[in-house]
């Protein structure tokens, strides 16, 4: 049976799907990237793909490979990630698999958006915005059934809207970003060096602790101002939102949408959809397969 | 000679245009919109295309409207507009017109914004935002060469995000927002009553007023945050801010690029271009027509 491998190359795994056209999973595989230079990481994707090959005894008709960073406009690689993942910028990925068809190589936060699209939370949808809240904050917007990547690639990075404006730079200089508001990055000194995870900042409130309500508190209100900003930028019929932080559901969702409720700009009493993502950690490798059936035919 | 006409309808002003499908102006004229109901103000719509026919003795071949509110997804008419403009919503401009072929209908930012590409400070960009600052401030996208329009047409609002969380609700609600920092909407009120215009706050600061350099300087800086925000949001090359107030030229451009410059996140030292809008009044009904040679040919 012929089958599409998507691949999401993340800093801790890589992520490997083998799907049908039609999106049913076939396979899957998680081994670690590990390694701090693309000799050394490169191996465990070459691994990740002969696992899945091994299992369906063939090769795949179609690859697509989902990474962080800013993808490149002829979508071969990624033409910007500084920092993590070394050797990654521009490498190109066709070449990397000796593939026949092209090989489109997406932003991860993008490819995920895509996955959510195709067999996720946002299924049929045309106009969606995705917020992942993690470590990070990132996003992707698809707005009239297109996915926005922009000048540079960086389309979508929702992370990096300002909600206080004499805020501190973040990691791209943006002054009081959503990512610094409720990225567990930034959550030891928003809470006094007494929490690392959101989850156990939760855990905490559950338990009374007050000023580990406060501190979501204040996180949720910049998510919910946020998220009404995009409203009116992209115009969604669905926010769906995903990452480690969404497992917090009922403490998320409930005040969340409460709170976005009483700003929303109604047109003729339109109101946009607040929903969980639904394919967690394999939403990138969705993405990426969807995205190489695209290209690939 | 074919041409087109492009007819944008605003609150005070119905402002028209006859081009040739490369854009060569032929004709032009401004009436004035005034009436309360649809049966006072409509006529006037048609006594600006009959001006147009009379100077060039023949009937356009294409007809586009640009006005204010929310474009239908059929783009055949308006399908909200609360407040202004009696009678605009679900008014069909095909059928008003009798015209054989179909007539676009625009939200006025979002044909300002084709018009600038198509004739103006953007064109030939692929990735654009466009800024209106006036009373209001407006906005539009373009991204990958389309422009957002979203779920009910609402895309590219930028007036509309928030700039100060904690904010008072602006006229859609939305707390805080770019609009209420910098409009003359609200320049009353943060002037303390000495200014309902940015021309006179200008002029006043030019004189040595230190209030009105503090109001200014507080607008500019919202300007800039939001304009960094849009940044890393819909990733444009390039930046067009048009409407009354960019008239303040020196007075706005240099200090707002500068601003923006401290905060921009460079991807391998790219930079994004701020500029003035070229067409003025005009844009809409330039990015009216334009819309009436794609939909029409």
């Amino acid at each position: 049976m012929q089958y599409a491998l998507g691949i999401d190359i993340g800093g801790t795994n890589i992520k490997a799907l083998a799907l049908t056209a039609k999106g049913r999973l076939l396979a899957q595989t998680v081994v670690p990237t590990s390694g701090g230079s693309r000799a050394e990481w490169t191996p465990n994707v070459r691994q990740a793909m002969t696992e899945i090959q091994n299992k369906l005894r063939t090769a795949p008709a179609w690859i697509g490979v989902a990474a962080p960073g800013l993808a490149a406009k002829d979508q071969r690689s990624i033409s910007h990630m500084p920092g993590r993942l070394p050797g990654l910028e521009r490498l190109d990925w066709q070449k990397f698999f000796r593939h026949p068809r092209p090989v489109p190589v997406l932003n991860d936060a993008h490819a995920a958006l895509l996955g959510e699209v195709w067999r996720g939370a946002a299924r049929g949808a045309q106009n969606v915005i995705l917020l992942t809240l993690g470590t990070g904050v990132g996003g992707a917007a698809l707005v009239d059934g297109r996915l926005l990547r922009g000048h540079l690639g960086r389309a979508g990075h929702l992370g990096h809207i300002s909600v206080d404006p004499a805020g501190k730079p973040d990691i791209v200089r943006t002054p009081g970003s959503l990512e610094n508001a409720l990225g567990d990055c930034t959550l030891k000194k928003r809470s006094g060096g007494r929490f690392v995870s959101t989850n156990e900042l939760l855990a905490a409130m559950e338990n009374g602790d007050a000023q580990a309500r406060r501190v979501w508190t204040n996180s949720l209100q910049a998510l919910a101002v946020s998220v009404n900003s995009f409203i009116n930028l992209f115009d969604p019929e669905l926010v769906v939102i995903g990452g480690g932080i969404a497992n917090a559901g009922g403490l998320l969702f409930p005040p969340l949408r409460k709170a976005v409720r009483q700003m929303e700009w109604r047109p003729d009493g339109a109101r946009v959809r607040i929903v969980s993502a639904e394919l967690g950690y394999r939403a990138g490798a969705y993405g990426a397969a969807w995205q190489s059936l695209q290209v690939g035919q």
